[in-house]
């Protein structure tokens, strides 16, 4: 059943091993079949090494477990609060890479400082809110996903357009249209965190980059005359 | 004597390496046999390239070498106390690692920002308070490992839930129920400490996350109800 | 055509690698034979992985497609305007690495301090302005080039002798007498942006080092009577 | 002709670039063989990748090129002042690396801040001053040893007992009983003034640890009834 999707999937995993975005087994990656509403997910805290396709488990957007013998990621209910509120989301990875995470621990949104940023995320990248206790102690990894959907439908952001989002106190969710992009989106995100820590650092007094300068940027690559790459 | 427990320190004394957090010999992980009382440590001084299994020394709890050809690590009164005070701890890690011992020599207990931090430590990673000049001319390191237990008894800090402390000017000890687990979480606080600082960068009036969210974290994963992972 | 240049080319961009100067398809070199007036470059947006010689585009210094299935780098405008204006310049770096990157999305120069930057830059590397809203919406890559050769003739640098420059919100470009001497250049200025940043943070007061020691160091290794490495 | 000796550099000169203390060609390692009088030092500019133990130049105390087809290291006159001023060091290493080299462009001596600086470093790691112009554009290397032999002796400092130096503006030396030690030592500067910096960082009001577990730790390593390591 999917094997075509888990080999992606655990490939996905693997590559967050390979961009030094997880210590041991923290951190998961998904992705959706859309045809079937089935969602293939990373199971909950086993090792990279030696891990294999038949491991990943197939849930459906309730959670129930369709098939694998392993128990899903922990954070499953925040992967299919995505699927369920964006229908454009094909795979969603979560990591606690250190620059992302930090930011996530300070609150704050990471500002569009320039053309690395912009060659990927169409604005800031946001910071949820923390959750309440009543939210933690209830559905806590549901909540999750409700409070970033609520951040991103709240400010009018695509997710798509800004595929990565930190929640407070926690880390960093990325967005794709498949599994594969979702991971590209959050090791850009931790290359950013990292720059925008510097670049801070370097001038205190820093401000945004030109809105028109990320206009540019983010159009050349995912516009309708983008002209970054081969032709498809 | 003791093969197999000899095959896990040795393991566990290379995993320093592996996991970057040890310079040429610096550092050592030992593992307690409950049932003789007898102890398993790094030899004093050997590089870790070429070590093997029969090179690691077998100790009692006074000290005494039972067998191994080679002196124990200089730092083994410091494990020994552990073992003597704390009955729930059979491994015990300690490295210098860079960020951790940053901290150390800042003097300052990691505080709690973030879920990372809350899936192993159930509180701030505390700093033990700097020895006297009569403590380091005497009995150096076992007064060393009587500093770090009066910082968890005085607090009431358990070892296994708060499995690891830095101590002043020092480097860092970590806990857990056997050497894996102590190196495993020795890992973990290089890496909380180093998005600690990150994070107090970005945003200098950080404080700490929410304690029902600690709570919450720390629960899922060793709690009674713990849900993280697959079942044992 | 030019076979020989596009493996010294092709070497010169996995050399980005290998320096740990790119992420994914980050960053692009190019190399020009003079006699013909012929550009080769990287192709848009290709993996590095498994990237081969014929893989390289052959362009004119109009920027047409002479030889080549695949596109030219996204970059090659800005490039080209190089090969234009400074006939000294035989290869041409631009990257996105991290430290060098957030000094550009700080807007700064990077200071002269110490030895290692000017055993290769006779100066502060420079920071060109950023582009205006329609330099940006114009023909964006050219006009980049056309900023920086403004930075350069406005302050009489010369471009070997100063072969690198910052881009105000964007990145880095370096230059050199052929490929792989400016993705030498390339790596330097990112080790000397990580230099200037802990220099900072370690003494905020620091100044720049003394003209003289400039001079010297940089004509042991680049003067006429130049008595750094072997003779040739 | 030093046949062995030349093994020894070489291996110390690779073992820079295992532990990252050198971009590209960056640093330099030299042994003196008391007996003769004849030091082995790394050739200037030439690539660590393929270099060979006859690649190794043999020189005399006055720097005349006794054996070897290529230049010597073109900071051979600093190396030769140390092994005349300094009868009981036996290697010479000289780097840039980064955090080092960031204290030198800072012009700090790197503070006693805790027991991985004391189990090296009997002491502050010192500072010498700028050289002034004449200084430079005379004898520019071997005045570059002077000033550092000038602040040792100034400040009765012990090269084996503080077994490196920064130069302002400059970066790094290390000395050792032979060149393996120096290189040793070199490594130990670079993670002590990383640690120094993140120190500093998390407190900011930080001050240098008591002198009585500097003298501790020193002495259990090297002083007369030093217990670390096995005996020899």
């Amino acid at each position: 059943m999917l094997e075509e999707l888990k080999e992606k999937v655990l490939k996905a995993n693997l590559d967050l091993v390979k961009h030094h975005l997880v210590l041991f087994t923290w951190g998961n990656v998904s992705e959706i079949d859309r045809r079937s509403g089935l969602v293939v997910i990373k199971p909950s805290g086993v090792d990279y090494d030696g891990m294999k396709a038949e491991d990943m488990v197939v849930v459906d957007l309730n959670g129930n477990v369709v098939e694998g013998d392993l128990r899903p990621s922990s954070d499953t209910p925040t992967h299919l609060e995505f699927y369920k509120a964006f229908p454009e989301v094909g795979g969603v990875t979560h990591t606690h890479s250190t620059y992302a995470t930090a930011w996530a621990q300070a609150g704050r949104a990471i500002p569009f400082y320039g053309t690395t940023h912009a060659d990927y995320f169409y604005g800031d990248i946001p910071c949820a809110r923390s959750l309440t206790k009543e939210e933690i102690e209830g559905e806590y990894e549901k909540n999750t996903g409700l409070a970033i959907i609520e951040k991103f439908k709240g400010d009018k952001i695509k997710p798509l357009e800004v595929p990565g989002v930190l929640i407070k106190s926690h880390g960093v969710f990325a967005f794709g249209k498949n599994a594969d992009a979702s991971v590209y989106n959050a090791t850009v995100i931790e290359e950013v965190a990292k720059m925008a820590t510097i670049t801070e650092q370097v001038n205190p007094g820093v401000v945004r980059a030109d809105r028109f300068m990320m206009e540019k940027h983010y159009q050349r690559k995912h516009g309708k005359n983008a002209y970054y790459g081969q032709k498809k």
